[in-house]
């Protein structure tokens, strides 16, 4: 069941229809999950934003640790341009599907001879065996090809198959949040926008250590699970990504990546050293559309931080306890009345 | 009342015997405050690292939100030295006291013609004038030569005296942990240390936006003090400066500097987008010490997230009630067990 | 003499009318020379953009050395925005001025609680008794409300009355370029321009080590200048303020800003670890036109870096021998056929 | 022939034995050189780092424009540590060469789960038919094992085997300077060292726009060649290694690699807003050597900006002229003694 199912509801800001970053116009995601129910718990999660067959969208990326090896980061620090879907995966894949890319955005575009694929990663490598790469082309270009809107599978699908997170089982999980920007604002180099309507939605691959907390409310695997081992190592890392139809720019994206993740605090991170927390950004409003001012960026934040808590909550309570590699289980969070309010 | 004294108690690890940053050996601290009663509620806190006498020390900044003042990052950033005390002050005062810390740095170094003073504001301007650009040379001397071990003021003291918080009045807080780090760690590119026990304090200048949080339970200004407004702009600054004999270099102690900030969203900050959001940590451990390795990070950065916690909540459980400016007031927490355990 | 003057022109883009910075409408620039004809020989020089009144303006801070005390550069880098003019002066002295830049900020803005003055410095303490803080509030608002149109006085003035470059006497230069920008462009989330011409303007406070190389002619001072002694500290900084009345935002202004530095290496900067370079860019486009696409970005570069290069040696060709603080002398750059063409 | 041998000396440092980045001990250079005579002019170079067998060494990456798809650099500035041998190669082959990488790493460390290949490209595009992504895992594995000492081949070589620069065909070039460092130095948090004599070697991938200018010649293309035709686009890219047996943190190597994008300037670089100018710069001294102070830096960045100048002038003048894909050609520097002295 998603967190809003069971009674945790994030903030007091209104969600999409879906709840999910699909509530973003135009912004599909696609699955391939690879679990051959022994020792491979792993996938792809595509992140396919509709109107990048137009060209590029206004993006950002924030290290908030850079232990990772996510692909494409400098160019889009330079640019400030998303010139391919975002792809996940998992750690010693992460390659084999940026090439994967590759060859989608070759396809597409048959004159090209440069491209900026930006595909991140997470080690599953406690459910999963990591080393065998198991992630081919066809893996990909599945998820890529197959991204729908609608609301996406949460839990232990695609990317997040063989992800955990704060001592439980964790995958992919998904929320948006729906505010207003604009009015009078006092700009500063950009014009004023009138007010209007925008969602933001969140996805996240979450695979990072710390102390569960459901609003507050700390969750120990060891005490709710008895006998629950905690995953090893207890870092490990967090990819969120971040879609909007408000009218933003590079700087203004990198603005929200950061706040996506500060938000990862508010569910018990440890931000542990050898974690991978990164946030992606874009923008899918037409371009030439004033960017928001700003001074006006603050509801915005708010939705940010609010759908990405929800999107780890989501990522935990759609997970179900997993067996894999040599044997570990890590364990789903139990509904519990005592933090599920 | 310190938040312990209250019963709220952040995290597992031992404080140091002050639960102060002056736990740290040789780190001092001082205020003077400016208050006339009536417009007027500013003032400076300095940190005085007394290792600063024989030349630099390890440093790092890290821009949680760059919507600031702070005056010396660049050159630390590029040098990863803090070569002045660490001085706080209110935005409007910010030049004349970092001009105040070169006349500080000067009469020590009579031949030296280039210093670095690392001075940071916040805008207090909610209950202070701050027009009135009220701090003088005397008052930042004052604060640096009569900086001292022991435990600091906290609350409406220094440059906390007229900060709010998250709703309510806050200030100066502070708070420290003891870990050990060290042990068998496979290294990367630095020889390992035995394990040893460090400390790490905090100091904040807390000034900031969002909904208080006191382990995990909202505390709304207006439920809580019938009838209170909540200080204007929601937003403003919050300077966090981390202090630790952990030997470390610059670039160990920006990511030490990250997770303070991080650590603001346990109690509940909304990052707005107009706070200046910035720590500054350093470390007093001797020349030549070898630096901890990376692996061995994690209890560090849990030190530097529950101490700048508790910092924080104990710069709004010591401030009180104050009226100033234009006769705006902002409330004191009221102790109330429901959220203090 | 100006460089071009004698015979020594950079690059194949013409010039505005005045090559200098004051060719991009609106942008003005006052110095004050504060010369006793004994120790002191230093200043202010400000860049004042006449469109600030309307609100900020997009801008970039690129740091390429850090070793400086440049006031204000971390909000520029958070909200891409220039709220002040641009002044510069000596180390010490800096935020003596910043203060005073606050005063006439604050004068324009009765109601301002927050201001982030921009105020870049270098160190003249060769030629000037720089600890004695020479730079008072009247020095720096005289420099901001005499800036004017016309073509700045160069060499010995302003911030540059003291300062001294690769080996010579050097100060304050300019130059300024017109290009053509747009066209059909592959546009990178961004809509294309049409055709339009545009200027870039450079002001140079000068204050560098290496060797002096005019279009690639080493030009040793210890062999142009029989006796001389190079000035020392080799090193020192380089403040470079990049104007323009292209329509581009604070990420591609800050892509302008890295070419200003670079073109130091042109002139023979040796980039030394103590020189604090700098350059700042600003546009004054009226906001809500489109910036101009990435992809079209290779012509401005050009004319910053030509427009940077010859600025400097305006700097260097524009000021006199001096002699100064303690009876240090520094040479003016001989008029010689072997390097000037 | 090598710049020296045609009478072409950058600088007054001296070399090391080779003039390489090999003179720096333990450092060794691997080529695949992969060309058919026909469409495909391109390959792979490997710079190992013997002592990276023994764990991580300190690293930087210096993005001086991030026009480019660098694999490995936020973890190399989270970490500040190089985990694996650099590679070179084509654009559209790096995800491939980054996947190779993986396979050498893994086979050295059974047991890892989590690796940081460092692999950088450039867009040999005009020579080579880049979209057949040609470059193999045993073309890598070939460069890492076939890895050895000496002075390494250079001009249309491995990574170089398609590349232009400056309008002439280019490729790899290599050069190291050798300088003494230490002595008497006001520190700043880290202990002196005394005086030592130490090599810095640069490696350079050349592939970049801009006018040829050799020790402040300019050399057109089109004059110097008559009917030449200047590769398009006249950007594209240029990685340079940087190694050393200074001991240097990461920190200072940034620095170090900083100065290594500014000597491309002394060339004749345009800094192309499409080019991907990148710089990693790793020190091989063993871990526990005291770093340079940042005092003692100079002489290290001018034998980085000479090594790097004459590295670019090697990978030109070693080069000869090459036709390739849809028959272009791009044609070798002639020897002429009006720009070589």
């Amino acid at each position: 069941m998603r967190a809003r199912s069971l009674g945790v509801v994030v903030g007091a800001l209104p969600t999409g229809p879906l709840n999910a970053i699909t509530d973003v116009p135009g912004v599909l995601v696609g699955h391939t999950t690879v679990d051959d129910g022994a020792d491979l718990h792993t996938g792809v999660t595509a992140i396919v934003p509709e109107s990048l067959a137009g060209g590029g969208l206004p993006a950002a990326v924030h290290t908030g640790n850079g232990y990772g090896k996510l692909v494409g980061s400098t160019q889009v620090d330079e640019l400030g341009v998303l010139e391919s879907p975002v792809v996940l995966t998992a750690t010693l894949s992460v390659f084999r599907a940026a090439d994967a890319v590759l060859t989608y955005l070759m396809g597409r575009r048959p004159d090209g001879v440069s491209f900026n694929p930006l595909v991140g990663e997470t080690n599953d490598g406690f459910l999963s065996d990591i080393r065998r790469r198991p992630i081919t082309e066809r893996h990909v270009l599945d998820a890529l090809e197959g991204a729908a809107g609608g609301l996406p599978a949460e839990g232990c699908v695609g990317a997040g198959t063989g992800t955990t997170a704060l001592g439980f089982k964790a995958g992919i999980g998904t929320s948006s949040r729906r505010v207003t920007v604009g009015g009078n604002v006092a700009a500063g180099g950009s014009g004023g926008t009138g007010g209007s309507e925008v969602t933001v939605g969140a996805l996240a691959q979450a695979n990072f250590g710390g102390l569960l907390t459901v609003r507050g409310v700390p969750v120990p695997v060891e005490e709710v699970v008895p006998g629950a081992r905690r995953p090893e190592p207890p870092g490990n890392s967090c990819m969120i990504v971040v879609a909007t139809d408000a009218p933003l720019d590079a700087r203004r994206l990198g603005r929200l990546a950061r706040r996506a993740v500060f938000a990862m605090g508010r569910v018990g991170a440890s931000y542990a050293q050898g974690s991978g927390d990164y946030a992606i950004a874009f923008s899918t409003a037409p371009p030439g559309a004033p960017a928001v001012p700003d001074p006006a960026l603050d509801p915005l934040f708010a939705a940010v931080m609010d759908a990405v808590e929800e999107a780890l909550l989501n990522s935990l309570f759609m997970a179900t306890t997993t067996t894999g590699f040599a044997g570990r289980t890590a364990h789903a969070v139990p509904y519990d009345r005592r933090y599920l309010g």
